[in-house]
C-alpha cells in the first residue's frame, strides 16, 4: 500500500491575522463593481463590515445580506438577479461557510448558460460550469474550509434538498482570516465549527491505512489542535492564540491537503445533510450524531485507522482492539458533548420512526455505494442512524 | 504569544504519482517553444527524458543539459542566450533542485532589464524582477522544495559566491512528482535530500515557541516521516511507498506551509552555503555539519523548541533540560551519520584555520543580525563552526 496519485494546489491567497481586512483593497480590482454578500447581520454589529467598507471606500459596491445558514437556493437566486441587473463583476463574501458557499453558487449561477434554471448545477455534478465571477472572502467563522476550496453545499428549501457542487472556477481568489473577527461568535457557532472541522478531517483520514505519512500526520495535527485549543476558545472567546489555531486548523481541515494521496469517506456528511434538511439541525451538530455512529458501524473496515487514531491522537493503546476502538469512539463523543453538541438523535427528540424517510431521501439523492470502499448503501445508513438513536443508559 | 500574521498560497499545480509525467503535455501550451533544462544527464539514462520527450512530442522543444549541482551563473547565462536567440517561451526543468533553481534564474534573467548583467538579481534581493518566463518542472530529487516555492540559490564560481533569490514570478506553474523517478538516485543524493529536508524544517521550526499549533505539528510530521522513511529508502531504493513519503515530505519541507505564522532562522543555511562555495561540499552534507552546531550554540534561545522537538519527535523527556537537549542533538547527529552524512568539519579534513576565511565571506555576504532573533553575527557563526570541528573522542 502506498499513497495514491493526486493533483494538488492551493491558489487562494490567504491573508491571516489581525488587521488583514485592509488587504482586500488591493485584492479587488479598482474598477470592479463589487457585490458584498453576508448572512444574518452579525458583521454589521461586530465591526467587520465597518472594516470592509473602509477598505473598499474607493470601490463601487452593492450589499446583499440575509444568506441563511445552509444557504438557500431561493435567496441566492435573488442575488443572481442583482448581479445581472447591476453588472456586478466581483463577489466578496463576508461571513461564515454558508455565506461563502452561497456566494460560490451565485458566482457560478450568474455565468451559467447550460440550463435556464441554475439548480441544474446541483443535479449534474457541476460538470456544466464553464465560468464564474471572481470571488474573495472575509471569513468570520472557522468551520467549513470553504475559503480555500472549490466546494459548496446549497439547500433548496421548497423540496428539502441539500446538495453539493464543486468547480475550479469558484475557488476564492483570496481569503482574509482574522482571528479577531471570531471573538464575538456565539458559543454554539464556535462549537459547531470545531465539530465540523473534526469531521472534515475524519472524512479524509478515517478510512484505511495506505502508509501515507504526510496526509495522515497532518490530519492528526488538526485533530490534536482541535482537542487542545477547542476547550480554550469555548472557555475564553477572546483568546487570540487559541482562536488563531482553531481558524488555521479549520482551513487545513478542508483545503485538500489532508486528502493528498488518500481515499475519502463522506458518509457522515451525506447522512448529516439529510438531518439538516429534514429537521433543521445545524450542520456541525448533525455530524456529532452521525460520525461516531459511522465509526462504530464500520469498525472492521476502518480498524487500522481507528487504532492509529486512538494511539497517535488520544494515546489509547491498552486492551483488545475492540476495547480500544470503543474507548476512542467514547472519547470523541465525550469531546463533542463537552462542546455542547450532543451525539444522539434522542437529544433532538427524533426516534426510529424517522429513519425510513431519511433513507428514502438518501436513496433519492443517489447516495449509494459511497464511503472509501464505495459500498455503503442507504440501507447501511439506516442502520447507522439506528446506532445513533440513544446513548448511555437509554441505549 | 500567538501566530504571527502571514500571507500564504500554493499556486503550483502538483501532479503526484506514477505515470504523471504524461500530464505535462496539457500543462504546457501547444504553441509554446519549450527549453527543457537538465543536469548531469542521469535523466537520459533512467527513462525520465524518454517520458518527457514522449509527452512533448507535439511541442517545439530545445534541450539544454549540464546545469551543475549548485547551479552556476556562468552555465545559466548560456541558457539565457539560447532563450533569447531561439525565442523560447516556456521553461521545463527536469531534474533536482539545482536544475530547478537554475531554471528559475534563467526565467528571471531572460526578462531582466534593470541591469545589463542579471547577476544583479542576486545582489539586490530580487527586488527588480518584474517578470519571468513561465516554467514547470519534473522533479527527480526530493530535497529542496524548489518545486512549489519562489526561491533559488545560485553560485558564481569565479568569485565563489553562493547567493539566493526569490520572486513570485518564478514560482513553477506545475510540478510533476513521480516517486519512481527517484528509484535510480545514488544513495548519496538520497541521503543529502533527507538531510536537506530535515534542515529546511528546522529553519522554520527550531526558533522559539509561539503556540502555533498547525505549523509546529506539521513540521513535527515532516521530521517523523524523515526519521521513519529515510532508513527505508536508504535500505531499498525501489520502495515506492517510502519514496513517495519522502518526496511529499520534501515538498512540504519548503513550500512555506511550515512557515505560516512563525519566525524563521536560516543560520544553518547561511553557514552551509559558505562551506559549499569554499570547499565544494554537497549542500545537504554541509547542513549536517552546521545545523547541530547551531542548535548547540543557540540552546538557550531555542530551548523551548528544542525540548518540544525532543519530546514530540524523539520521545526524549527524561533528565535535566540540558541533558534532554544534548540527547536530542546527539540523536540528530546519529541520524545524519547513519545516512552517510558526517557532522564534523574534521570529516572533510577542514580545521580551525579555515574559520577566519569563512567568517570573512559571511561578512562580505552581509550575513549579520540573522536568525529568528536577528542577532547572530559572523563572529557567532565563527564560534558555531568551531563547535563543529571535531566529534566524539576527537573533540
Amino acid at each position: 500500500m502506498a499513497m495514491q496519485n493526486f493533483t494538488f494546489s492551493l491558489p487562494t491567497r490567504v491573508h491571516f491575522g489581525k488587521g488583514q481586512i485592509a488587504r482586500i483593497q488591493k485584492e479587488i480590482p479598482a474598477d470592479a463593481k463589487v457585490l458584498i454578500t453576508y448572512g444574518g447581520g452579525s458583521i454589521l454589529k461586530n465591526g467587520v463590515m465597518d472594516q470592509v467598507r473602509a477598505a473598499l471606500a474607493g470601490h463601487s459596491t452593492v450589499e446583499f445580506g440575509g444568506i441563511e445558514p445552509n444557504p438557500g437556493y431561493e435567496t441566492l437566486m435573488k442575488a443572481v438577479q442583482i448581479v445581472k441587473e447591476q453588472g456586478i463583476t466581483f463577489l466578496l463574501a463576508v461571513g461564515g461557510g454558508s455565506t461563502l458557499d452561497g456566494t460560490k453558487f451565485i458566482a457560478a449561477a450568474a455565468c451559467y448558460d447550460h440550463a435556464e434554471d441554475p439548480w441544474e448545477i446541483l443535479l449534474t455534478g457541476s460538470k456544466h460550469i464553464k465560468a464564474a465571477l471572481p470571488l474573495g472572502s472575509v471569513l468570520t467563522l472557522p468551520a467549513t474550509g470553504s475559503e480555500m476550496n472549490s466546494a459548496a453545499v446549497i439547500t433548496r428549501y421548497e423540496t428539502k434538498d441539500k446538495l453539493s457542487m464543486a468547480s475550479e472556477h469558484v475557488i476564492p481568489r483570496f481569503a482574509v482570516l482574522d482571528p479577531e473577527t471570531t471573538f464575538s461568535l456565539p458559543v454554539k457557532q464556535t462549537a459547531n465549527g470545531i465539530v465540523d472541522t473534526f469531521v472534515h478531517t475524519s472524512e479524509q483520514y478515517m478510512t484505511y491505512p495506505l502508509d501515507a505519512q504526510i496526509p495522515d500526520r497532518f490530519a492528526e495535527s488538526v485533530y490534536t489542535t482541535l482537542l487542545e485549543d477547542g476547550p480554550k476558545v469555548m472557555a475564553d472567546g477572546n483568546d487570540y492564540s487559541a482562536r488563531a489555531n482553531i481558524m488555521w486548523a479549520a482551513t487545513m481541515g478542508l483545503n485538500r491537503i489532508l486528502a493528498t494521496g488518500v481515499p475519502q469517506d463522506w458518509v457522515s456528511h451525506a447522512m448529516g445533510h439529510e438531518l439538516t434538511a429534514m429537521f433543521g439541525i445545524d450542520h456541525g451538530r448533525t455530524l456529532a450524531i452521525t460520525m461516531p455512529a459511522v465509526w462504530d458501524y464500520c469498525r472492521e473496515d476502518k480498524k487500522g485507522k481507528l487504532l492509529q487514531f486512538a494511539d497517535r491522537v488520544l494515546g489509547i493503546c491498552e486492551g483488545s482492539e475492540d476495547d480500544i476502538i470503543d474507548a476512542a469512539i467514547a472519547a470523541v463523543r465525550d469531546f463533542f458533548t463537552s462542546l455542547g453538541c450532543p451525539c444522539y438523535l434522542s437529544d433532538y427528540d427524533i426516534d426510529e420512526t424517522a429513519i425510513p424517510a431519511l433513507v428514502a431521501k438518501l436513496t433519492e439523492h443517489a447516495k449509494t455505494g459511497i464511503g472509501e470502499r464505495q459500498k455503503i448503501t442507504p440501507e447501511d445508513m439506516g442502520k447507522i442512524y439506528a446506532l445513533a438513536l440513544k446513548g448511555g443508559a437509554d441505549a
